[in-house]
């Protein structure tokens, strides 16, 4: 298998997009798959499709196609899925406590082992078995629960100063829905998941019709 | 101005990023800026913003900067934010409801006018003051509605028929939260939201550390 480092990140976008069809292929009963069906599932041309799965070494075998359970092991094991990871929601507003109740991040490894909100009202409570603590024990906690995933659900007006916290509790990467664009330094990886910014380009491309 | 269609989808996407920096100035009290300044808030860098911001005209004066003020209505301008969407969402799961009672949706022109589930025990209520409808109802609700963007909420099993109910009912936008890839034909712009997707980014990189 290739060196995980050398792929490209369009490609590893794309592997997300692969395990998500491999879910759907699966839940229908089919065991494989060929490259074309994958392709038209996905909205990825073929080409593409079979030079991203060659990437580690896989060749769908023709009239067989690729084994959907093996190649949706080795997708997960490239991503880092074979593994779980210890998460915090920060911000249990309405968007913070739907993403904690949402059972699909658990299933798809992702932990959710801590909550953090400042009201006084919210801490010291449990959610859905998850305990939520006081924003200002971001740091031991993080320590003592190995935390390794902040997503952040605060408002825009405090998401830098979060950001902050995140990174001095040295928790290495942060996904963020707060609509605001954050810095948190080269120690943290960051995501964002742009709500806002998803529904401007539709209102965009809409008034154009 | 440069005609809305001659900008780049790479130059509309930062507009929605320029936007969200300015309502950081502006609650700051700040009434110009500078592109340097705005390029380190928003990640950006100097003469990429000053590329972006001149395609409609707009030259920041030197020692001066950017009126925050007039560029930001004029951006709301070009991406459709001076008037409102009438949107429904579909699926009042845990996320659905969530959406629901997210005030920045209507804050930003986004105006949640109807819901629909097909739980029995759901319909016919209503939820923050959105009426809550039977997916059966959704043709003749988005014709009596004015419905323009429909936001998917609905698990992953059902996505692909629900966002053909979608089409046929010729809502023209899709917004979908469904961890599934969409293909509801050439008549519906789709904007997809994967937040798994996003959070096997982070593991990716994060399993490299």
């Amino acid at each position: 298998m290739l060196k995980k480092s050398r792929i490209p990140v369009s490609t590893v976008n794309r592997l997300s997009l692969y395990l998500r069809v491999f879910s759907q292929i699966e839940a229908s009963g089919q065991a494989t798959v060929a490259s074309r069906e994958l392709a038209g599932l996905s909205g990825i041309n073929p080409a593409q499709v079979r030079k991203d799965l060659a990437y580690f070494g896989q060749f769908g075998r023709r009239g067989v196609g690729y084994a959907v359970g093996s190649l949706k092991r080795q997708i997960r094991g490239i991503l880092g899925l074979d593994r779980d990871w210890n998460c915090a929601i920060i911000g249990m507003g309405h968007l913070g406590q739907a993403l904690l109740m949402y059972k699909g991040l658990r299933h798809q490894g992702f932990n959710v082992v801590a909550a953090f909100d400042s009201d006084p009202d919210k801490i010291h409570w449990e959610l859905e078995g998850v305990p939520v603590y006081d924003i200002a024990e971001l740091g031991s906690v993080a320590q003592e629960k190995k935390l390794e995933i902040a997503i952040l659900a605060v408002p825009a007006s405090v998401a830098h100063e979060v950001a902050e916290l995140v990174a001095r509790a040295r928790i290495p990467a942060i996904l963020n829905f707060a609509p605001v664009p954050l810095h948190p330094g080269s120690g943290v990886l960051l995501r964002q998941v742009d709500l806002a910014g998803e529904l401007e380009a539709l209102s965009y491309q809409l008034q154009k019709l």
